[in-house]
């Protein structure tokens, strides 16, 4: 099931998305008493699902408006916590931060031992085709950083990585935007990753099940068309139940948390001069049984 | 004006704390319109301080239980974005890090020269007198840091410094429980400073005219009744005016927004060899002015 939160007639709604007929079921148009916030929708699980499914099959012409009639949310528009990141999870993608340019991060470019894990503010997160604003960066040193995202379904602690997959509703793809200089100004990564519109989401969440080969997902970025960033989960160096098994050990997770799993090799950081993002310029995370996540830069 | 945060009769409220008479103006009973969410009640502004204390001068001796027979909770008992912390925020707590004990936090000794700012999960904060889970950290490296909190009343980014105290609601106490371990292990410090009850929080929100003299304020923490931390705010490396203006230069603050503002000298790690919390230790965190938030470890 492909999943968007969309706005239709001054309200948020959750969408089932027909991608071959390019129409989304209003879900809310036909039974108004499915929720309309995806976390409360997510945390519904089977039965949110199943009455998802019934109300499509039910739902008269009116109902179903055209992909590009409505206007796109990120799926999670407004998270009810920060979304929690996870830095050099891709071997590749580590070792970049080992030379001249990588220093900008003030990050080391050894492999991690454990997983790195940081948050963005929930302010940061912005829907498909909305502009990164680019200039509230005062630094000039904004980066682009394709992910993968995990969406929560059943929450819990102290989950062991062979019962990870059951907690996971879904999958979106997040751009994780950072000001390279404003991250390592303040050591920690928080701010740098926190501005306003940092963190462009979406624009579907897939159900766990339409991502059954999870090893072959690619994740790729381009920027103006040119790509840059290429990678495939098989490379992470912590999996998705290796992440949710840590973290889950001693914090509990909820149902609508989002856990983007890290970004491949090719960051704007890695290039020597860096090549950051510029007003102007049109970045696409590409991920693989997903979908495309457009966003201008401004 | 003293808030606090309790249930009473099934229900979360909000109270009136009348300190001399040791009883609560519960605002819920007298006024069944004021919101029982205090961040709810924080963006409300001046026009709910003022609607409280209407409500305050009609209670009648039913809607003023005593203190003691309420159950008070965090003043934001389940924040809607992560609590913002302030690392290594008075110079003599940051020297701490300098030797062999604090080499456990993964920290360097050295001054910052920019604020370092993490975060908490909304999952760790508790109540007072709620007890510290130690046990959920296999490390068995639970440490203590006492801290004021600053409310965000009014939000908005780009707030300069000389307007930062508009935006301030009010003050509370935090003790910003960490693994020194699991933060010196992901080297990031959030999950080590998330596990679930590891934010204690309160019991008093107090508002910002009660704390006119900031710079006179001191944070002490006792464990057992051993005095092991004290600092007064006028040693802040980064003031709150500080860390409101770099805050929201590019992020949007938000009323109910929590800032931690960091800790004084005497942390467990400090100590050579360290000082951890363990089960059966009581922690007092006081801050002149607003009171103490007391918990056990368990």
């Amino acid at each position: 099931m492909r999943l968007i939160s969309f706005q239709r007639e001054g309200s948020t709604r959750i969408g089932l998305v027909e991608l071959e007929a390019g129409r989304v079921v209003d879900l809310q148009a036909v039974e108004p008493r499915l929720p309309r916030d995806m976390a409360d929708f997510v945390a519904g699980g089977e039965a949110s699902l199943n009455a998802a499914l019934e109300a499509a099959e039910q739902a008269p012409a009116e109902a179903r408006p055209a992909l590009e009639e409505v206007s796109v949310l990120a799926p999670l528009p407004q998270p009810t916590r920060n979304v929690v990141c996870v830095g050099k999870n891709y071997a590749a993608h580590a070792g970049e931060f080992s030379g001249t340019a990588g220093s900008a991060s003030g990050v080391s470019g050894d492999l991690p031992e454990y997983p790195i894990f940081f948050t963005k503010a929930p302010t940061a997160v912005s829907g498909p085709g909305q502009p990164i604003p680019a200039h509230l960066d005062p630094t000039e040193s904004v980066d682009y950083e394709g992910e993968l995202a995990v969406v929560i379904g059943r929450g819990g602690r102290g989950i062991p990585a062979a019962e990870a997959f059951d907690h996971v509703f879904g999958y979106t793809i997040v751009n994780d935007v950072t000001s390279r200089t404003l991250q390592k100004r303040h050591t920690q990564w928080f701010l740098g990753k926190s501005l306003d519109g940092f963190c462009p989401m979406g624009p579907l969440l897939v159900t766990a099940d339409e991502l059954s080969e999870l090893d072959t997902v690619e994740v790729t970025t381009h920027v103006n068309g040119e790509r840059r960033q290429a990678g495939r989960l098989d490379d992470l160096i912590f999996d998705i139940p290796t992440l949710i098994e840590t973290l889950s050990a001693g914090m509990t997770l909820q149902p609508g948390d989002i856990i983007a799993t890290g970004t491949p090799e090719g960051v704007g950081a890695g290039f020597d001069p860096p090549r950051y993002l510029r007003s102007g310029d049109r970045v696409e995370v590409h991920v693989s049984g997903i979908g495309t996540l457009r966003n201008p830069v401004e």
